[in-house]
């Protein structure tokens, strides 16, 4: 294998990307705080075309999609891939959306394994663009 | 291994997320552009206390990386992790910083290597906070 050879790059279709989406367990949440953008790794569930996940009530990232307005949507980006070093090979999905807080009614039926345990928030993130990309040999 | 027992979170030392940051060699660089945050995997390199990257020169992630300003640092937050899925561990580390392109003069003792290809923009970040976290049993 040359390694040198640049791999080729693949536009994913919205379809493949939740195909995708739905075989990881962590993907990573980017956001703003009053900094500015910010990224933590969270465990997930694809719900429907959906993405849910849980934070720590109250805490750095729970704040940071908390907004005064109640119902509304915090612009948030949400990341998964998988590379393979050996082959320089791998995927990136990109999901661009608003996310907000699930009410406990709304969280019932879902379930998302926090490695980490003590993540009690729902939240879900409505996608707005679905992209990514494949890169190969 | 009982999976349902919560992981214990450990903060890693500035010295310790350096360390980890030089054992990779993808990291995701979160940005703003204008409609929000995104996420995109980079290639990178660490140079002393900095993360230097290459992107397509005129495209999406480099033109979101530029001021109007000369010499303006543009936020930004750089990730990288390595999870295991069948022990529920890892370590994700977070650079936040100011990432600014790089001159011609600066780029010379800096080698990149693009999985992708044809990304000629090197953009250094540097970082304004650094921390991590392990997952452990």
């Amino acid at each position: 294998m040359d390694e040198a050879e640049p791999r080729r790059l693949v536009e994913l279709s919205p379809e493949e990307c939740f195909e995708l989406l739905a075989t990881e367990e962590v993907g990573r949440l980017a956001f703003n705080d009053l900094i500015g953008p910010a990224v933590v790794p969270v465990n997930y569930i694809v719900d429907g075309r959906t993405v849910v996940f849980k934070t720590a009530l109250g805490r750095w990232l729970d704040q940071s999609l908390s907004t005064s307005i109640v119902g509304a949507d915090v612009r948030v980006a949400f990341q998964v891939d998988d590379f393979d070093v050996a082959t320089r090979t791998g995927w990136s999905v990109l999901v661009r959306g608003g996310a907000h807080h699930l009410s406990p009614e709304e969280v019932a039926d879902l379930k998302v394994e926090s490695w980490a345990g003590g993540r009690e928030s729902y939240i879900r993130l409505t996608p707005q663009e679905v992209g990514g990309r494949r890169v190969q040999a």
